[in-house]
């Protein structure tokens, strides 16, 4: 759609801002990726790579025009303008490094690394390389939870108690990474994101059902600042798809229930006053106050789509993306201290972020 | 309804088995057990004891007939078969120990004591003094729960993989208690009940809003043999109820949700087969299965009346009741062991059932 | 509760405001009215009357001090100063005229009459007899429906298109009237009410599926001034309870569901706006706003309480009930013409009112 | 996906069964039949005719390779097998007329035609020029649907009582047809295939709120066989999207909920028994009885999808299709005696099937 015919393009070059990306992987991220990055005007996906002929027979059916390749080579040190890499984490760290030292601008799906370390050594190349380097925290481009941060940072919800985020479902179970590496960038990225904070420690816990080695239901708490705590629960062995992401204020209460259609917010307008009743032997009970529930019409927004947008505007503006490497490496230093946890019993892990 | 009137009972004595009931504490369970016991068949409640000369006055306008007093001694020592104690946490030892050493058969709102050794105590001096000691897990006498326990005790869900327990709304709040004594004990009666078994460790988190030093929200860890394990989620902070229970099995899912009127059970047929599929880099899949979902009838009935009920045919027929003393010990010490749990960083803490 | 004990009122007479009230019918309503009558300060049920003595011992066994009767004509000819009518329809008429002639207030169960005639009658007999007359149309005592009315007269809803209401479920099955008779004056009184209007015309349809003489499954389409229409269906041969009640008006819509909790209310910001795109061979469409939703808090009340005590209140102030012998007449003629139209192939039938 | 790329075609002719379709009309309904038409093997869709150029340069950017024309004449005339009619409901009849005339298969989006007596000339058409005309009842080919046609064709349901469909949102409107001629072909077509009859006589009432002239709102009623009844609800004025369809039957009772995601088919084992319990005055009660609730797995399939499926699979077969041009003609018989009972107050109008 809207994409400018190459063959109208009399002298495009690197120097103007016409984009050409180039995509490493097409297994489950890949394609949705190329379908947003299409609709991106004044650009193109000129390659797309797979170590599976399969998939880039598929790939072509579906892109006639795109050129396809099993040599990963060709993306990285094509004329590529940028390289997008959906590939099983393993692969992340290596194959970013080495596009961005071919001087490629780099998206990566998330998780973005497999440790904090390789992060940071990303983050620093893509300094030198004066390049950017943006991680696929595909939530944080959704309109609902834009609208989360939003009435966050308004103070809409007075001051924040605690946030409760669920993500489970049935499947899909990865071998190249738990259900916590698989599922909890999500969680961890949208809280991070609304509360506009870091963590200070963490604890953690999970359990391997179906391989003994692979944790497949797993839950965190999170201490963050002003004595705010957070929940997360991942599983992929739920009966129901279960998306909902609760913030308690003292002033008001958010359910965000991602399942729900059109009605994904409700906003409630509940909080707890202070004890008016003494029951005999000393109970004591507060007040609460129940207002009206508000679900407020939010613009639908394809967060995909934002997502590739917003990577294409942060290369043409040489501005940081949302969603930057540093945002990346918070993630997976979480996920990493998650697994300290896990394996000293559950004990917090303190952060600590320089 | 249904009880016979004093009056047209001859020779009615403590031999026979008319049952005469003393409630101490008319506070919010009292009225509750007041009204349940007031059906059961040739039986009466005679005594009504609070410290509050109000709660007394309210209870002789809903009950004209029943006797109350501000004395305490006056139920424990009357001319009573058994005592039920509706009073908070704190009391609930000294006055089922005194009640049983006047030989009453004696029934205690959940949980039974504050510490588990009081517990301990009082089941020695109920066998000591061959009365009954009964605590009011009201859940497990709710229809769904039994046919929880039924459906995994048939192996209908197949191999249990993990149970998940929300308790979440927006108060009650109690100065005598926690969020982790006040709702928690729900879910670990009716857990235990489900699984049939006790569990081997527990690890615990919780925070403090309302009050520095009561936890309003908190969260709980339970291993149990097999490899099963449990997670519990309590609030009095939550801005819409929430009683959502997932049993997890390899061959069925169940999902209880007791705020869904009529239609509270939700059986799965899912499951996760072997792999099948495999993406360029690695990437595997498991394929899940998916069947129909099933809403049983379920016969309604009133957990707290059959609660009731069950706490007089014990005390007739000499029989343990499902709910009994060692039951209430077993989840006082589970209570126990979450705050140990807490103070040392959420570690699990082991448990030992002798 | 809250009732002064007779003994304590020394010169109780019918000249204070005392009430002594009796009721004929101890079927489904009785119980509940009973229930109810017995929360009114500063009054009392004296008499129930029923022609089953197995119903008269279950009175007795509910309501151990209330004496109760198997001749209509002690309640009617008693020491009272009210009677209510909770019996068939068919017998309505003739109590509440014995009753209005024996000088006492009268409430009637809903329909208040079987035909618009005795309707009509009974009115007049009570403004000779100086009586208050009223009609048990529960919902107008509702908190949602008064709600509802006031968004209405307030015209938060800009200019009322039309109303849909359904009222749906399994049983239960009358034999003394049909499913207009018994679910619809529900639904009747409530568009009454809550548009402040009577219709001029109004058509049905139906089907009898279980008894070849008994409607169980009936539609009937109202036309009121300004244009503005309702459609209500009712039927006893439901699989699932529906009470979705919809008001859709030029600036908002409302829909309410009964069956809801505590969220029966949702308000829809939503409106239809000017056309605004067009297609090619002429097609046109208007384009929708989508505004937020509101979820009102209304605080609960039990109807059928608020109903009695408007009638104690009316009998007391010599006001005029809200759901008075004219609302009652009302609803019955639209009834009586229903089944004119239902015998006349659906046709439209004119109401006129005097 | 895996269409044959027309080069590696040597002697691809209107002989194989090679498929060339063209598309008029390129508004609402062309873009998805379009998609559509695209995933099926060893066809092409190679002309796309549209009045507005805007509408045609739309086309071209979502499919490059399809040429595009403004004139109607290059589709009806042109080197085609079969033509696909996505045009407002008046230029149907001469668009497909001139189509068969030409020798083309013929995809007519519902309603077939504006009047039956054009619909019965286009059948004979066919017949005549020996090809296939198929009318877009989308829904026959909607797994939930098929499934529920099978319930009742296999007693599942018992005897059936009577069907309730509603169809309820906000917009489209459309100024070349009303919410009966736009909305009623689907519950209809659902209804008489899930039933596999034909209604005897049909009644309807409708009003016009947005413009003087257009419903916006309606309801008809119609009698099938058997003394089975059906009630539709249309509008294009309800603030949320409602697609309720009911079921019931005598033995079992469906709701076809097409907005409940995966879980759109319950089937409620429910009925209702004969009297048991009779009150005093003569109230009889049935007894009805409840079982278990099914909502089976119904694997999904896009309705559109299979539709145009099945006309390729129907003009190769020289079969008839699902939804031809007699069903076709069926509702729009029904909707023209709809408007005639519209016109005569509401009255039932007979339909005659010849």
């Amino acid at each position: 759609m809207g994409k400018l015919d190459p063959a109208t393009r009399p002298m495009a070059t690197s120097q103007d801002d016409y984009l050409r990306f180039g995509l490493i992987g097409y297994g489950y991220w890949g394609p949705l990726l190329l379908r947003s990055l299409e609709r991106i005007e004044h650009a193109e996906v000129s390659l797309v790579a797979d170590l599976s002929s399969q998939r880039l027979a598929e790939a072509k059916r579906n892109h006639p025009r795109i050129e396809v390749t099993n040599r990963v080579e060709d993306v990285i040190e094509g004329q590529l303008d940028a390289v997008l890499i959906a590939t099983p984490l393993s692969s992340h760290f290596a194959l970013a490094r080495s596009a961005l030292l071919h001087k490629k601008h780099v998206f990566v799906e998330k998780p973005l690394t497999a440790t904090s370390a390789e992060a940071r050594e990303l983050i620093e190349i893509a300094q030198i390389q004066q390049r950017t380097l943006m991680v696929g925290h595909t939530f944080e481009y959704s309109p609902e939870v834009v609208e989360l941060r939003k009435m966050v940072s308004d103070g809409d919800l007075g001051r924040i108690f605690y946030v409760d985020s669920n993500r489970l479902n049935l499947g899909i179970f990865r071998k190249d990474a738990d259900v916590l590496w698989d599922l909890a960038p999500h969680d961890l990225s949208i809280i991070n994101f609304v509360l506009g904070m870091r963590p200070s420690a963490v604890s953690a816990r999970g359990s391997a059902h179906l391989h003994d080695d692979i944790l497949d239901v797993a839950y965190m708490d999170l201490v963050y600042s002003d004595g705010i705590t957070a929940h997360v629960h991942v599983s992929w062995l739920n009966p129901n798809k279960d998306r909902r992401f609760t913030i308690v204020g003292d002033r008001r209460m958010v359910l965000y229930d991602d399942t729900a259609g059109n009605e994904k917010l409700k906003i409630y307008d509940r909080g707890v006053d202070r004890p008016t009743y003494a029951t005999s032997y000393g109970e004591f009970q507060l007040s609460y106050r129940y207002g009206e529930i508000v679900i407020p019409y939010v613009q639908g927004a394809e967060p995909l789509a934002v997502e590739c947008q917003h990577f294409a505007d942060s290369i043409r503006q040489h501005s940081l993306p949302r969603s930057n490497g540093e945002v990346g490496r918070t993630i997976v230093r979480i996920l990493e201290a998650a697994h300290e946890s896990i394996i000293e019993g559950s004990k917090y892990i303190p952060l600590f972020w320089d």
